[in-house]
């Protein structure tokens, strides 16, 4: 059954445009919208859903994916429905918001450190099954401490380093000892050992664990993977047993530069306007890094702050907070004055994060806005 | 009198440290909050406010500030009372939430087209003066329409390039067809030109307009000039009636490194916690790109994601969405794990765009917190 049946409404903000596609049914294009929006096309997003629920199902990995791309709870609910299970936060606050919308098993796969995140963790721990990431003594207490508080088991993986050179322990000797004092714990449980992303080194690492975990009498209960630009190649990378992924549900540019989605799969894309074109090579639009931030892609993947695909010459050089400057120089046909454009966002994620309100689409007709209550969750 | 008296709480939704700093007195020190957080001191924000009024005081500048660095409608009144003629916005959205908190001459110094643009700004032309700035013809037919649709006069200026290739006519003869449909459109008013930022350029092309428009029967009523890195000097630079800036408020790293304030003139500071220490060189902040943003200073100003005064040999290499990664090789003293630290923001108005909230702090004691309600108006 489709998540959003045609003329169905799931509310919003949005302000509809007087007279403007707002006929006796009610209905408006994607194109009658006021600039600049975040639109998701909901076909194009139930299909990337469904496509890597079906990898994982085919390779046996269990997908609990991460909310900090959409950071709506009834799309974590959609992704669950599919065959997620549980879902990955990266921060208390996004926990906090999918709880109160009735998310279960959540996994906050950051090291939470201090006496605030501990009340705040066993609070959570109280009402939803919980586990969370260490790679350090002090993250390792802050779980116990919330343990304690709430009365509740939690779960506690370790993170180690596949490369990515961000958290994670560095050797296997670092990950036995804190596996040894999670085990020792009271309260907390054990789980595994989790990386980001999945590389070759996790493989290394895992085969250097094995033997040592089971030395000191300690199993390894499951391997947690991560990243979306790798996931499609990942049963031969390592093996894994739940892969977190989360760009997957709208695409990106940089996930199209990694190779792992088409054009075709990006179900977000951002409407502007062509607010003026001051000289016959340069368009500016009304959005600018407050709107798209001012994330790039990799070199080889692109210039510039997005990716116009009605434009594939024009290239977006600067973003001010509320200008995007267009060097349209080489393309045939140039945008006009006062024409709607669309911007395949190079990082969705952090787009998803600048605004109130997300529209959602189908075949370019509006079903309706949400409001993104996870957003700005840095706690 | 002071903006905030000492232990006046002007209210905000920042969650209290349960046991922690918040004795009989209520009382909390910034260093307690939980990270990470945008914190600003209030008397260097006041400093920084008075400083700049003064300069255009004592140069017959009127300032007219720029509320998109703090999105704060308090803030706006606060630049009013010591002595700002009017304020400027760069949406309609900002210039909506700050009607509606009683500012009024609202100056939005942006290209509006469009119907959707053109009733709002009708909308709030009906209750608040209101101006604009047009660099096309579009933009004209908007700011016609709403003065028809409001019945209320709305005050036009032409924006030109002074060389920074971003909006802006190029020519004399552009500006000058520009004001002269002005001047001729009935509820509108010609009231200048404008230029962002205020440069060399400026006066050139100021002293081949003004013979031109002579000759055409136009008056120049006004100069509006903008940009906070080269306020101090702009009296030296070109004959600017009005300036518009925003930055000055609250200062950052970009803002140091044009030579316009000092570290000691930041009010903003990042507050964020060392959450993994995986090597010796390497140091983990819970802030990302989602708190402090992918913006850049320039490089001769120097690297990274942000400024950690108090290692001001560490450098912020990478952000990604919630982690900072921090190359503390070359410090001395190097962050502990767990440790609070303070980060001086590359770009303080993208910062303020990214939090639902800012907590203000006098002598490193909390104030309080305001929701910043302008935040994310992209629209």
């Amino acid at each position: 059954m489709a998540l959003y049946p045609r003329g169905t409404h799931p509310g919003g903000r949005f302000p509809a445009l007087p007279g403007a596609g707002c006929g006796k049914d009610g209905r408006m294009r994607v194109e009658e919208l006021e600039t600049p929006v975040p639109v998701v096309d909901l076909d194009v997003m139930e299909r990337n859903l469904k496509r890597m629920q079906d990898y994982c199902d085919a390779h046996g990995i269990a997908l609990r994916p991460h909310i900090k791309t959409h950071k709506l709870p009834r799309l974590a609910q959609r992704q669950v429905e599919l065959g997620a299970k549980g879902i990955t936060c990266q921060k208390l606050g996004e926990a906090e918001v999918m709880a109160d919308a009735g998310l279960d098993d959540i996994f906050i796969s950051y090291p939470l450190i201090g006496e605030a995140k501990a009340h705040r963790l066993a609070a959570l721990a109280k009402r939803v099954r919980m586990r969370v990431a260490v790679d350090n003594p002090l993250a390792l207490a802050t779980a116990a401490q919330a343990a304690r508080e709430s009365g509740a088991e939690i779960g506690v993986v370790v993170e180690f380093d596949s490369g990515n050179k961000r958290t994670g322990v560095e050797t296997v000797g670092e990950a036995l000892a804190l596996a040894k004092e999670i085990a020792a714990t009271p309260g907390l449980r054990f789980d595994g050992l989790m990386t980001y992303p999945t590389s070759a080194q996790t493989r290394v690492f895992l085969e250097e664990a094995r033997p040592a975990f089971a030395a000191a009498g300690l199993e390894i209960p499951m391997l947690s993977g991560g990243g979306s630009p790798g996931a499609w190649a990942v049963h031969e990378i390592a093996p894994i047993d739940e892969m977190r992924v989360g760009t997957y549900i709208y695409n990106d540019r940089a996930m199209v530069g990694a190779g792992a989605a088409t054009l075709d799969d990006c179900a977000m894309v951002v409407w502007a306007t062509v607010i003026s074109r001051p000289a016959e090579g340069r368009a500016i639009l009304d959005c600018g890094s407050k709107t798209l931030s001012s994330d790039m892609v990799a070199p080889e993947v692109g210039p510039g702050y997005g990716l116009m695909p009605d434009y594939p010459d024009a290239v977006i050089t600067r973003v001010n907070e509320e200008h995007g400057t267009v060097d349209v120089s080489r393309c045939a046909k140039k945008p006009e004055l006062g024409e709607r454009v669309r911007i395949i966002p190079n990082h969705t994620c952090v787009v998803t994060n600048l605004h109130d309100e997300v529209v959602f689409a189908r075949d370019g007709e509006v079903v309706g806005s949400w409001p993104i209550p996870a957003r700005g969750m840095t706690r």
